[in-house]
């Protein structure tokens, strides 16, 4: 039987969060589970749990990394930690995918030390369609790439592309690059350099957005800096809870407390980017490892395990392979 | 009397609304204008004005800038173009000040041609409280600056406290730097470098600010690369339009259709960035020089001219120059 990993020290609710979305996951979407964590607490943990008809193995280890560590040191210092075995499993065979709710640098440097990057990414890129109000739009990069070269943004687009066909089921993404103005060489220097990349890629490129292009939806696929594009999403979650106390003062009373409540929620729901975000692959890493945030509930868990199977009978990571070596080799075609 | 020199031939409207507006402008401001562009044209919309008690003059030239033309080599082949004229105004201290509805690029050239930016500054600065929701936050740069130096950014910041100063009446507003994280350290190679040159700017520096800050008027002046601000502020219009198709798809059953267009229009002026801009300086230049947008009807030109004495009765630019005097100085003995 398939098998996840669970890191079940990860996370504000670990354990008992985090070993309940397990056992859920398991039953619910038929994988098993290895839960990597202190042998006792897992099995005092499982003692509250129905697991009749689910796949459990327990992985023992006592170190696990705490949020405010520096995580490549943490990682050296505590070679056993919850969030390295999991990621282990997936290189060994043993598992078929990691999840982990710990410290994002925590898990990013695990997944990078086991299991390391698709060859010629040198960073995980973020992203997805986190803007409700534009459902069909992933933008990329959202994270840690805040300071990009033209190579990497041809690399983002690629993540967007095969992210939008295989987890939106957009055959044919189309793919544009924010910018100042619509035109070819608008921009800054990073933009220029990178629309000719675009143009001769193959990707359904349709030239350059601007800001108001996205909430509109415009393109599939919206390609930008990382420090650009963490900046959007912070500022349209932002967005969304000025929007609702505005509207509380103008609606209060216009509508029934019960239809306003109705209208905040749907509104903060649309514009919660980390609730949205939920687990996110670790897209660019050699491997299925989810990070889920680190408020994540019992429910959220057992979600990212069935994300987990899915991306991998999608085979999420050997298309993003071919993918990169299509667009690479027709450039080299083209820029002999 | 002072003088504003008004460029008649600029703008969709131009001359009706521009003559129009600067009739009622020298009349309710108290101001004499000076209007340049073909005599017989203006002279024919003055007659069908009321110009009793205004001190009008005008200054004939055929030529004027039209939109699409490259800006530079426009203003050299038509070297009495009326926004050229306009600004000459100034510069032989004829005007306080220019004004035009013409093409952005064309203002900018001649300002730039004619009056020069003020010392160590390249290029204009593009700036406001321009997102309704933060009324008392300004975003430098918004515009042309797309590829940006530390010492660029600061410059940004200076002109951003002497704006919130004299234009919003904010005392000692405090100054944020846009990043990807609060703390120091956190940002790409252009934020990283531009902090410590704020910290010991002596401006009222409160450090990184984050992309949902910007909604909440965490700060009131906000500094990033005009490549940042320029998305930004145009997502801001983008939401605008989003959010108020979502709501009329929720609201329409439950409020009558008065109550809804009048929450619709409200919300569409708070987030119209272009409205908020209208009438605005050319941060930057030596000399006061304000651009308004291209589609200005006539009672926005009235109130650019009166924008135009009130800038320099505060004296907008002789504050600009002693601040970046005063900054830099203080850089200079923190860093000999």
């Amino acid at each position: 039987m398939l098998k996840v990993a669970v890191d079940t020290m990860g996370g504000d609710n670990a354990p008992v969060d985090i070993i309940k979305g397990a056992v859920q996951g398991a039953k619910e979407y038929g994988v098993g589970v290895i839960l990597v964590g202190p042998q006792e607490r897992i099995k005092s943990e499982l003692a509250r749990n129905d697991i009749s008809g689910a796949d459990i193995e327990i992985l023992h280890t006592d170190e696990y990394l705490v949020e405010g560590e520096q995580p490549a040191y943490a990682l050296r210092a505590k070679r056993n930690a919850s969030i390295a075995l999991a990621v282990r499993q997936v290189r060994e065979g043993k598992a078929i995918a990691a999840c982990s709710a710990g410290p994002t640098g925590g898990v990013i440097a695990a997944a990078l030390t086991f299991l390391g990057t698709l060859e010629g990414i040198s960073r995980p890129v973020v992203g997805g369609p986190y803007m409700g109000i534009a459902p069909n739009t992933v933008v990329m990069d959202l994270g840690g790439n805040v300071d990009c070269r033209p190579d990497q943004l041809l690399d983002f687009a690629i993540v967007g592309v095969v992210y939008a066909r295989k987890l939106m089921n957009i055959p044919n993404p189309t793919v544009a690059l924010l910018s100042v103005g619509a035109e070819e060489g608008k921009g800054n220097d990073l933009v220029k350099s990178t629309y000719p990349l675009l143009k001769q890629s193959g990707l359904n490129f349709i030239g350059n957005v601007e800001g108001f292009d996205l909430p509109a939806g415009k393109a599939n696929v919206v390609i930008c800096d990382g420090f650009t594009g963490n900046t959007l999403v912070k500022f349209y979650e932002g967005m969304g809870r000025a929007t609702v106390k505005w509207l509380e003062e103008k609606l209060k009373s216009k509508l029934s407390s019960q239809d306003f409540a109705e209208l905040r929620n749907q509104y903060m729901l649309l514009t919660n980017v980390a609730d949205a975000g939920g687990g996110g692959l670790l897209w660019s890493v050699n491997g299925i490892v989810i990070k889920s945030h680190g408020g994540s509930k019992y429910s959220e868990i057992a979600r990212a395990i069935g994300q987990a199977k899915s991306y991998y009978e999608m085979d999420v990571i050997g298309s993003l392979k071919q993918e990169l070596a299509t667009v690479r080799n027709r450039l080299k075609i083209s820029n002999p």
